[in-house]
């Protein structure tokens, strides 16, 4: 783990969101959002950079900032040759760091941005994430006007972008980051990306514990990434094998993100899903007061469509960030 | 532009390629080759994720180090969800970064590295970049099976895998580092892609000289990451028009890379190709005293084949690094 001397702190955040979304549990909680989850354009892929553009505009706008206060963003999405952040963000004269992180790009780009406002080298980064349910599902399964049914296990692709920026002040300070290994359990199966992801969020968590000296109880909430009913049950099982217990404080995101009547089965997923999380709930618990030590787990699913035909397995991946209130 | 305070140092590098960059001008440079570009494996992806592995045993082993003396690896390459960078360095137990920044992802890694290790946060993290002919063409282009005759301004995608230790002590330091913006003059020709990275690559390298208050004649070598001669023409017509006169002493990787009876047309291109290139020739030059200031521009070209099928265009970045001599 790597404490961050500063500890900087994330000035404002930004969600936009589809409609699915939209009516979920934290629905009114988002910026943005759009009716038909196309924000006005002709494909799909246009409206994942849309997005994207829209998020990046709107915490610069919540933060009273110009594109010219930011020294660096750091971003990344699902779609192949991360197109969404790069042609989303074309607009803007800022350095630009591409990441490839799968759904843990959020916490990977928390983490840079952190150290690079940390290190003194930037005032201020973005980082952002972004994903779309139509993209995704076309990409990585089967294109949505296919109609194919869902396994039990599979998580719904959740449409939003979300954007925090690292540096000036704020409620939430980001004081110790730890960066994920690959983890490799053989998981094959592209409908459960839920336990592909777990082992990955388990490693990290356990050494985070160890590392720092705390346990489950020092903090107020403990949130993964998107690893749904599933992901999150075998976490839940992976930590009590090693003698730690997550209690109830214990959430995640892609749990959170929709209700039993939206049918999405094992939970929300994709990178937008901690991005928007991460914005419009766990922001908001420090904001209030009703949080004041918080570790976010974004995990992420390593999954090439192209391996997985080849009778390759699904990696996992999982960065942490420690969150502490005060400005 | 960032000036690196304790201006960390490049300790080993290492270069794995195919047959085609073992026949070139740089083939005896080079580690180690594979004479069938399979490096033993079923598949050209497996492949591909095969010399990224040994890219990074073998920097260890050049380095007399062992994997937990890396504190985190920084890679990327084309493959879609990068899985050449994530799959082949499962073995390792190091904390992970995935990047996104196409050709000229070895650059981006470079810069990251270095930000880690000269903000005290790591002793010595690993740059990789790697990229495969035949992984690119059918993802990219066409199956090389189908044997599609290729444009004069098509450029030959480099099979090799590079890396680079940062932290240590060694003969190439990094004394200063520019992240690139992403800049995009609609060019839509896929296999031109010279041409859409050199108005990034005039970009940064105008940005540097200005920000520093250098000029072309302070550096014994400035040298581009995948122009070829097409994008290596227009970098320095770019540059005169703006009044800084690009000598002699710009280079390229991708005009290195292969010579005249390979029939390659405009040069090399790919992840790879400044990866290998910065091994076998830069590193080389310092480390035999004859060159003691250098630019490194890695250049990258975001195209999306789905994105292109939409109507839309090609966006260049270019991210430079400052090498100076002394251990």
């Amino acid at each position: 783990m790597i404490k961050l001397k500063k500890a900087p702190c994330i000035s404002a955040v930004s969600s936009v969101c589809g409609k699915k979304e939209f009516d979920g549990p934290l629905g009114d909680r988002f910026d943005m959002h759009s009716e038909d989850d196309t924000f006005g354009k002709d494909t799909f892929e246009a409206a994942e950079a849309e997005m994207q553009r829209r998020a990046f505009a709107l915490a610069l706008h919540k933060g009273g900032l110009r594109e010219h206060d930011i020294g660096a963003i750091f971003a990344g999405d699902l779609m192949n040759q991360c197109t969404a952040s790069s042609y989303g963000l074309l607009q803007y004269d800022v350095p630009y760091f591409g990441l490839f992180g799968a759904c843990s790009t959020m916490a990977e780009a928390l983490i840079l941005s952190a150290l690079c406002v940390d290190g003194g080298y930037y005032e201020r980064c973005a980082a952002l994430a972004c994903s779309h349910n139509c993209t995704a599902q076309r990409q990585f399964r089967y294109p949505v006007e296919y109609g194919g049914q869902r396994t039990p296990t599979a998580q719904w692709t959740v449409t939003g972008a979300g954007c925090a920026i690292v540096g000036g002040t704020g409620a939430m300070r980001i004081t110790g980051v730890l960066p994920g290994r690959t983890v490799d359990k053989k998981i094959k199966d592209a409908n459960n990306m839920g336990v592909a992801m777990a082992p990955a969020a388990a490693d990290t968590l356990l050494r985070y514990f160890k590392e720092s000296g705390s346990s489950p109880s020092d903090f107020d909430i403990i949130i993964t990434g998107d690893l749904g009913s599933e992901g999150h049950a075998l976490t839940k099982d992976l930590c009590a094998f090693s003698g730690v217990s997550l209690g109830s404080n214990y959430l995640d995101f892609g749990m959170l993100m929709y209700d039993e009547s939206q049918d999405v089965h094992a939970g929300g997923s994709g990178c937008g899903c901690s991005a928007i999380g991460l914005a419009a709930f766990l922001y908001d618990k420090f904001n209030s007061g009703k949080c004041r030590e918080a570790l976010f787990v974004g995990t992420g699913a390593l999954m090439s469509p192209l391996v997985l035909f080849q009778g390759g397995s699904i990696p996992g991946i999982a960065h942490l960030l420690h969150f502490s209130s005060g400005e």
